[in-house]
């Protein structure tokens, strides 16, 4: 027999599972399905975000953080050691125990919440009448009827035309995650974040990395002037960009891959590693999901078509996160997974998308809100900008990373905050700021009179906001 | 012949140059006098903040931070590191250099805004026509006549009756911040900020460090849970702590200091350590200022006396920072600096004490806005609480750094936001965006539906936030 429920969950990523435990506590009574699984076959929920995504990503970047600080730094604060070495199964193994423990609150929280979790693919059988017949397709079958149902299936990896992933030379978002040892050579096809964040972790941990982007522009979604001085902290760190690229063979085998390709010039170049990061995009997940069976409208891209409250073209059927349109970012899927479960309880939930922060944890990390200069000028909106360096940041100096400056761009007649942009020490944490000061639409002589901690780095925020009027207080 | 200004500011601590700058940006022709010293017997203008306060301590942390990384959590990241030590003076060398650059920044500022700075000891001489005359002792002595004069000459630190500082066993901050060797058995007297922040480095380069605090509470000023919890840790770490004791006689000889005192209990205890820090509160800097010359009214706790808008009792005459009533916070002092300037220009200079943010720079990190829960209930006000754990946070588990919690406290019927309390990773930068939050009368549920970024620390607020209404959604 079929088990019913209010509402329906495909996807526990970060869009799902929020989505699910929202709609529980707000009274339904919800099933959330999910197939990924752990090494041991059991269940994994926390989708791309928690297992391949956002979080390893951030435990590697610590721990390689802490192996290039002992390597380059140490010495300048007053402290030796000797044999520095980095045992890169620890580092992993590090790595699948945060992991875990990301994947068991998630559990946890759905038995806090009383949400049902099924362990396997979920899929659309049919309509029926007042909802969707959905199964779960795991080492048991399922069949569920939901009243509602929420699509947030995520999204995977794009591949490189000719050469699909291995996961042993040619790499997605997976394999850069548990490379056994340090590769002497590494290539990134493509600068996407996540390659860009795995390329930091290898290259901190020894391995020599080549960035080869097809773009003319570095990192081109990146306000210009931080993209700029990005390239240039990662050029200082070695990092090789070649940017204007045009791939024409990937050739893997025994002893590492092949990659044959044009530079900008349109020379003919090759390029031999132990391993290649292909980050390149990711498509939408819908294969699978048997959408044709009930009439689930896509769009030519693959993606679950919506409108700007996340409904479907089927009644009582929504759509959330890396799957429809918008940015691929964890925290929008949340947002999204809030807002239409509020909607199914009658509320009014609402998703801002131009206070949804962006961040790169690459070192310099890199974090914004709002528009870029280029946006604005596309625009045509008349603009002032004010950036601070810190250079002349009093924290860090002390922490002793002065990379990058905060900038902030304000509307020239109304002064209100229209972007900011950070690419430095703790972007990712000092951009909360910018957007509760965006939400409240307030202006940069907000900022510049409201008081900050010192010393903080955050002073910097105050200070570009006092830049934009140019009377900065300490540069 | 005397020379003339329309300011002249006494001490160029963040209050004095804050304020000498912001004048000068108005317009003003202005003057900052300072008589700090650097160690070649220059000019070293920042005050306390600057040289043996915020900034010194900070680098000391740093270095402090990465030793302690080192040695206790390397292993866990995959690191392997042999003879791992600590050269204290590299790493206070290193500290003196990021102080150098403060205060190089600060003459580097003098010049930019046509600050007229004067090195020596700045005192009233007496009232004349439209101004005051101000005597500057240096290595030569300047006469300057003020139109308007800002004292901003900081505090002290408070030294124990019958146990001046010496700086060599029974040490200020001063002191503290320039110990050429580990000593092998510290004591703190009081548990000051500064004191505690120095206590921290010291006991993780290896020193045994015992707290004797008066008080029968740790940390008094700081929310009781958010006290607690630090105590907690702190306890952990290893640093002794006892509560409620007399000191009845501190004795300096050659083989170090001998302290006794009586335990809570009334009991007669001996502690012999190497060196004493004393970290029980600052007196404001009054001495030598000559303030009877001009009739300029101190309280009877020897600061300046101000009003609201930090009048002094005499036209023309403010006072900001250390040696006025509130708070001895550095950003307080800048507030009232610039609020000053602006107050002289014509404008309306405004300091709102109840969103400056007060930072704790010991591991785990504490920092606060608003009201503590204990203050609520003093005055009767009726709140709802909110707290997360950063157990819960996916970025804390990715750092390795889980200790600790986010806390909102809002008012139980309009939900505006009352305070907020962090102990933690990065909680002096957290706080930054619970500072704007306040300032905008934000409600707990304005900060629960902005979009926080993932994976960051800040997330913990907007969790913290959904707490107050019970509705957290990873916890």
């Amino acid at each position: 027999m079929s088990k019913s429920f209010d509402v329906v969950v495909i996807g526990a990523g970060p869009g799902g599972y929020i989505a699910a435990i929202r709609a529980a506590q707000l009274g339904m009574n919800v099933a959330c399905i999910d197939e990924w699984k752990n090494d041991k076959g059991g269940p994994a929920p926390g989708g791309t975000c928690t297992n391949v995504g956002c979080i390893p990503s951030k435990a590697l970047l610590q721990s390689s953080e802490h192996y290039e600080q002992a390597r380059l730094h140490f010495a300048e604060h007053g402290i030796t050691a000797r044999d520095v070495k980095m045992d890169v199964a620890t580092m992993v193994g590090r790595k699948n125990e945060v992991v875990k423990q990301n994947n068991d609150g998630i559990l946890y929280l759905f038995k806090k919440n009383k949400v049902t979790f099924f362990h396997g693919r979920g899929s659309f059988v049919k309509a029926v009448d007042g909802g969707y017949e959905i199964k779960v397709a795991g080492k048991t079958e399922e069949t569920l009827v939901a009243k509602q149902v929420i699509v947030a299936t995520g999204s995977s990896p794009r591949e490189l035309p000719g050469a699909p992933f291995d996961e042993e030379n040619i790499l997605s978002n997976d394999g850069a995650l548990r490379i056994p040892a340090v590769p002497k050579r590494l290539a990134l096809i493509g600068s996407g974040v996540i390659g860009l964040e795995m390329g930091s972790v290898w290259r901190r941990v020894g391995a020599e990395v080549t960035v080869l982007e097809a773009l003319p522009t570095f990192l081109g979604a990146v306000d210009e002037q931080v993209a700029r001085e990005a390239k240039k902290a990662f050029d200082k760190q070695g990092l090789k960009i070649a940017l204007g690229v045009k791939i024409s063979e990937v050739k893997s085998g025994k002893k590492g891959v092949s990659i044959a390709y044009a530079n900008a010039k349109g020379e003919a170049q090759k390029l031999d590693v132990d391993k290649v990061i292909v980050s390149i995009g990711r498509v939408p997940n819908t294969q699978g999901l048997n959408a044709e069976a009930v009439g689930l409208k896509l769009s030519d891209r693959g993606q679950v078509e919506v409108d700007e409250l996340c409904r479907t073209n089927l009644p009582g059927v929504w759509a959330v996160g890396d799957v429809v349109r918008g940015p691929m970012l964890a925290h929008k899927a949340e947002e999204e997974g809030v807002a239409v479960a509020e909607r199914m309880a009658g509320q009014h939930g609402h998703v801002n998308f131009n206070t949804i922060p962006w961040v790169i944890y690459t070192s310099p990390e890199i974090a914004w809100v709002g528009k870029t200069e280029q946006q604005l000028k596309a625009e045509g909106v008349k603009y002032k900008a004010g950036s601070f360096p810190f250079m002349a940041n009093g924290r860090a100096r002390a922490l002793g990373d002065t990379t990058g400056f905060v900038k902030m761009l304000a509307d020239a007649a109304t002064d209100e905050i229209l972007g900011v942009h950070i690419v430095g020490p703790m972007a990712s944490e000092l951009i909360a700021e910018a957007a509760v000061a965006m939400e409240f639409k307030a202006s940069s002589e907000d900022i510049a009179r409201i008081c900050h901690a010192h010393p903080t780095l955050g002073e910097s925020m105050k200070e570009a906001a006092l830049a934009v009027d140019k009377r900065t207080l300490n540069f």
